[in-house]
């Protein structure tokens, strides 16, 4: 039995209140039990203080804009505000513009369009596939992928190496903030001054970090950040891209439509002269998503106002009580690129040898209602590098997002955050021992891919 | 003082109950009303039903897709029963793919990214800016703008003729349902048929028809149909694309990122090899907006139940009355493409002469606390072609988003759907007579290009 150290201590502040905490579930084994939510890092319950905001405005939404109504007006105000909010939380300087996008995979294809001609990337091979692939579809981008590094000194020498050796011309750097397998954090400050050592730009992927760390885009000396509402509590389909004005504003569109025109017209010729707006409006064609944008900056504030001072004290003691769970099994190897000490967020991965992923994920669902995730989370060529962890796989119920004879590189990744309780992380580690030791009590069968239980 | 002849025909359906139909607002003349919500054309504002059904989900939101646990399971379950429920309120056919976007611009954009190479696109310069415009900035596809109609059959005569002239190879028609600005009808199902005649495929802008009347795929035989959620009484951030997969599955990912990918490796050049899915997760990459998705799911059930029958006959005594009460004003000029006499839906755009329309519609919120619209409505080419209507707009406030010299194109549009009760078109028409026999009660000035009451 582990005792979660944190449970005791008294300086530690609650759980924030989220939607679902109290939303009970059925087991297959009989029964029903309180949802156990640990796939924050996909997505994360709603903060109830971001669905009371959401409620109370619902009733006043109105178009925005060019609506001369008071609704309308309200709306424009509170859309506009939000982004002002959400531009302090990151601690945006004077002249960045702040994007509200539909997420982070968004926010970086965005960034991809607006790509100075010739722009040559420079990702890590270890990056989500949102930040790994937008760069080659970008006009007439270059991209050269960085090996994985196996501390953050290396992944600072790298990028220094790659970028010293790198013809002149526009340069960005994408690089994650935290990873969405490992949670390890990334030396993001240290990669932003080799960037700019070289006169290269940085934007940072924060859907991992913000909702565990503060992000400050100034101190941080990144030039663009992109994070997602439903990470960050607010799952209203909204995201955020925040920074550099210019590339910005010297770009096509993104969209074509209205919003993003300041005047269209026909020509002599038969065609149409468009005049497109220079502001942020250029980038935000369409009507805003207003409700999705209010409930991330309500998101921004319920974080600063708890403090991330309480909160980070809070997860790291959560997680600690994790890793040492885990450690104490020997069957679960914690996946990691930068050794098992690595600093984290809430995030981590691991498998179980002798067990497919996915039928040990399904069993911590069915039998004890805890909600993980299994896969390879849109990160294909980092699980290949961690595959050395995950080779006992046997494989039994598949593993669909791998490629053909790949299934063993398919993993478990728990990930929980502000509103999870320490009973969700003792239920976790007591059912992994369970499981591991005494097998699952049910019988599994393959669906679609997955592993799902089999009718009795 | 207009009676509307509707209130007291018993065979009329009650409005839709709706948020924030309680909503008082204050008046610059002292006191508050209920306030009238006339811009549903822009955005709609929440069905009860849609709010009630999201309500009702959001404690049970969780990640979609990979996310072994329960409410996992059931939010990607409702996930896609959404897709069934929006693609059956469509009455699409069986191979036709439903994809969740974020509203009709981005339906449309994404329409424009997928069309095969070579693609002769052909829309009338009477469309809204987000359907005139993305199609040019696709690959290397060439755009016939058609001259402005005075009547529906002259629509279908005039794509007719530039179909019959145009170059063999792909072709697409893109035109609307209901006119933003006019909210005139436009001949769909006879403009599909001159579309197949010529081999051309045809997409239908419904942002405006879809709120309104039933839209049926199948019986109009158009290839497309795209709208929005936001106008559907469902603004949480989702549209909707529906229709043919061919040239969806064939073409490049919308977005890059985790969802569209089914594996991604390094290659032994240190490039990476991506394979994408061919389904419907093609142009879906990153988390979908599962909230938005349920509610536009939400309004289709909704305004499916509630008979289009009765909203049509409702929304049709509204008009009538709202018709007639503002031909009855000889300083009012209703703005028409196909005749004033023509088939609308409840949006309608008009000018008063003497008065520049931003001011009037400031004094319609300020002494009223009615909510209308002023500007261009995102289709300048098509308010070029009104312009005579027009004219006599002093440009007091200015109009700023017309071009320089071209204050007069601004027009109010007044617009209002299945929440809008009698007693707003009522109010409004009072409000148009006493303040064209009156004057405004207050002063306003110009403010950011807009007219706002002045201070006293």
């Amino acid at each position: 039995m582990t005792v979660i150290s944190t449970a005791a201590d008294a300086d530690l502040c609650a759980p924030l209140p989220v939607l679902g905490s109290d939303v009970r579930v059925p087991l297959v084994t009989g029964g029903e039990v309180t949802y156990a939510a640990l796939d924050y890092a996909a997505s994360a319950p709603a903060l109830q203080r971001v669905w009371d905001d959401v409620a109370a405005y619902v009733p006043y939404y109105g178009s925005v804009h060019r609506g001369a109504g008071y609704l309308s007006q309200l709306s424009t105000d509170l859309f506009e505000q939000s982004r002002a909010v959400v531009a302090d939380f990151l601690g945006c300087r004077a002249d960045d513009e702040v994007v509200f996008t539909r997420s982070t995979t968004d926010s970086l294809n965005l960034l991809a369009a607006v790509l100075p001609a010739g722009t040559q990337v420079f990702v890590f091979e270890t990056e989500h596939h949102a930040a790994l692939l937008p760069w080659e579809r970008a006009g007439d981008a270059s991209v050269t992928y960085l090996s994985a590094p196996r501390t953050p000194e290396q992944a600072v020498a790298s990028l220094d190496v790659a970028l010293h050796g790198a013809p002149k011309g526009p340069k960005l750097v994408c690089v994650t903030g935290a990873s969405n397998v490992t949670g390890e954090l990334w030396p993001v400050r240290e990669l932003a001054a080799a960037a700019h050592r070289h006169g290269a730009r940085i934007v940072l992927d924060a859907a991992q970090l913000a909702p565990h760390r503060p992000v400050d885009i100034a101190a941080l000396d990144v030039d663009w950040v992109a994070f997602s509402g439903h990470k960050l509590y607010a799952p209203f389909g909204t995201g955020v891209l925040a920074g550099r004005a210019d590339w910005l504003r010297e770009a096509e569109p993104y969209l074509a439509g209205g919003g993003a025109t300041r005047t269209v017209a026909r020509t002599a010729a038969g065609g149409i002269d468009v005049q497109w707006h220079t502001t942020v409006a250029r980038h935000e064609a369409g009507s805003p998503n207003v409700i999705g944008a209010y409930a991330v900056a309500s998101a921004c504030k319920a974080l600063r106002e708890a403090g991330f001072d309480g909160l980070v004290a809070r997860e790291q003691a959560l997680l600690s009580a994790l890793r040492a769970g885990l450690a104490a099994i020997p069957q679960v190897r914690v996946l990691s690129l930068f050794g098992e000490d690595s600093a984290r967020v809430g995030v981590l991965s691991f498998t179980v040898a002798g067990w497919n992923s996915s039928h040990f994920a399904a069993a911590l669902s069915a039998e004890y209602g805890i909600g993980v995730r299994d896969g390879l989370f849109c990160a294909h060529p980092l699980l290949r590098v961690l595959a050395g962890a995950a080779q006992d796989d046997p494989g039994e119920c598949g593993a669909p997002d791998a490629a053909p004879g790949e299934a063993s590189l398919n993993a478990i990744r728990v990930s929980f955050g502000a509103g999870t309780p320490e009973e969700h992380i003792d239920r976790f580690l007591s059912a992994v021992r369970t499981l591991i030791r005494d097998g699952a009590a049910w019988s599994y069968r393959a669906e679609n891919g997955r592993c799902v239980p089999a009718p009795q």
